[in-house]
């Protein structure tokens, strides 16, 4: 007997896991139901870890608090970030899954403009599964997408794309601003759907936002480290933009791409604009000097692998931005410390399994 | 008394001239009445001079076919294309005016998703009187659009962004394909609308189309030539391609910035893919090595002009692709005769008027 298409397994079913930092119960996961159920969550729990966080039922879990992720890294727990939602890429590092999806708990499912609800993480699958296209600008967008192609003027040898490495999606209603710009429009909503999924090009830079976020964890994922931020640290809310930038440059330098456009969240509340500022204010100086870093970097032809790419971002970051901070020079061994406890968890022959701490 | 809001003049009505090129009758501009007629246009007549082309009755106009050009150029004439829309750019030239719209008569009246008539002069003269944003990604788009800004991690010194020179609009229905394209898609129509506005990145080459486009003529103009095309020549359908990889890389060195995005027209007809074949063939070959050129071009710090990056090209042009074919050797002397001709007609301080041909 054919097999009813009711029963075909969701895409990536048993190669993606969703991961999720938070401090409260996930109540929000219930909207998301039809969507996440068939897949693994990986919960990184903040803060308290004497807190019980509460996960709605049927759902297939692990969840790793401070006392988790301590316990796992041991002294390289230094690197994983505390009271801040950065502490998200430890979820990245024991995942043994080939994709990973990372959305926040105030991120709901949005509409699209027929009012069907969107399936981000559909979407996010179909970006990843499909090339990228950084050498070349195409008007039409996505041209692998259904009724798109390359438009007159692609070269032909460029329209096979690259690997995709990220999928960075977007927010419907609450838009991701700074701190000055949430303080100085704070009715301003997103409400513009558009209806598009483009590559970054080669050598431009952008802020990826950590809020709804898709990308291969084989391909890419030593690079997303989100950094030293919140307690102890002099910065927050700089964590998914530091590893953008440092994944960008990465994905240029091996040939990777990075797509963002589609899909959107429905992004429920706006953070508050005065505890952000406060977070953000050294960060609102030093992205000055640090775009200009990233953008000048430069890595060597003998950095074929993440790691070693990701290392010699490190070493430039200790050399050029420890002058700019301290903080650098610290954060440059925290990148050091990552690695290394990335490569502990996920040996070169990752065959075997490696203890998953608070798995359910 | 105040002045009633429905008598405010349209945007730039005595700053922007519309060329377009054409070999028939103008009914295409009927529809287009109540968004160009207040402006001038420039005709640019392509193919038999002795041939009438009708414009429709209430449109201010000029109309140069080839005996005004010729008369107008004298031995200069020769960088003008013959029986090929890149004839248009001879508008470009003789126009006096700031900016300029350029379209093509198989393009109509478009609709929003609402339903509402689109008027892609309007949302040109938006894209250009707005600054661009080249030199970093906003995921949001155009953050100059109402109910937009820039994210969360974009740095505060590049808000101010650049001056637009170039606003690149888009086409429902029929795509802009390439012959193969055509061949292998024969139905497919673009049925997208994608609501968006967006800064092409700096160092990123793209596919600039003629069909829909305008620009700073003071900014960009001697960069709009059209090339060699048509009769007589070995290749067409890159007239616009070509403009546009050098328009991309003067604007790139001098720090002006390019968009791509709305407005769309509504292009009604599929051009043949067998006599587009035919034209474009060559291209489809010399593109390979066009991309890494144009790619690759690097121009002086003491090119601080238009004129003087253009005629920078053109030497490059002569050395480096001379060698693909002996069309660029021409190519090159004709971008030459394209610059000694605009300044002709252009000497640094317009104050006189010149001889405007047939000038209705």
């Amino acid at each position: 007997m054919a097999v009813p298409s009711s029963s075909i397994a969701p895409p990536l079913k048993d190669e993606l896991d969703i991961v999720i930092p938070t401090i409260r119960n996930l109540d929000f996961l219930e909207q998301w139901r039809p969507f996440f159920q068939p897949y693994h969550l990986i919960i990184v729990q903040d803060g308290d870890p004497s807190k019980t966080i509460k996960v709605p039922e049927g759902f297939d879990y692990e969840l790793h608090n401070r006392n988790d992720i301590n316990r796992i890294l041991g002294p390289k727990a230094s690197c994983i970030s505390f009271k801040d939602s950065a502490c998200r890429c430890f979820g990245y590092m024991v995942s043994k899954k080939k994709y990973i999806y990372t959305i926040d708990d105030d991120c709901f499912v949005a509409k699209d403009p027929s009012g069907k609800d969107i399936n981000a993480l559909q979407q996010h699958i179909k970006n990843l599964l499909t090339p990228s296209t950084p050498f070349f600008f195409n008007t039409l967008y996505d041209p692998y997408r259904d009724g798109a192609d390359f438009v007159r003027g692609y070269p032909f040898s460029f329209r096979e794309g690259v690997l995709t490495a990220v999928s960075h999606g977007l927010w419907l209603n609450i838009p991701d601003y700074d701190a000055p710009t949430q303080l100085v429009k704070p009715l301003e909503r997103n409400t513009r759907y558009v209806d598009a999924v483009m590559s970054i090009p080669k050598g431009t830079l952008f802020p990826m936002c950590g809020m709804n976020l898709a990308f291969n964890r084989d391909l890419i994922g030593p690079a997303m480290y989100f950094g030293l931020m919140g307690d102890g640290q002099p910065i927050g809310r700089y964590d998914d933009m530091w590893a953008g930038w440092c994944t960008k440059v990465i994905c240029d330098h091996l040939g990777l791409g990075v797509k963002t456009g589609l899909p959107y969240i429905w992004h429920s509340k706006a953070s508050n604009p005065f505890v952000n500022l406060k977070k953000e204010y050294m960060g609102i100086f030093w992205q000055e000097e640090l775009i200009p870093f990233f953008q000048s970097v430069s890595l060597p032809k003998d950095c074929t692998t993440v790691q070693k790419c990701y290392i010699e971002i490190s070493n430039q970051v200790k050399a050029k931005l420890g002058k700019v901070d301290d903080y650098f020079s610290k954060l440059a061994d925290a990148m050091v410390t990552w690695i290394e406890a990335w490569d502990e968890l996920n040996p070169p022959s990752a065959a075997v399994p490696v203890p998953k701490g608070a798995s359910k």
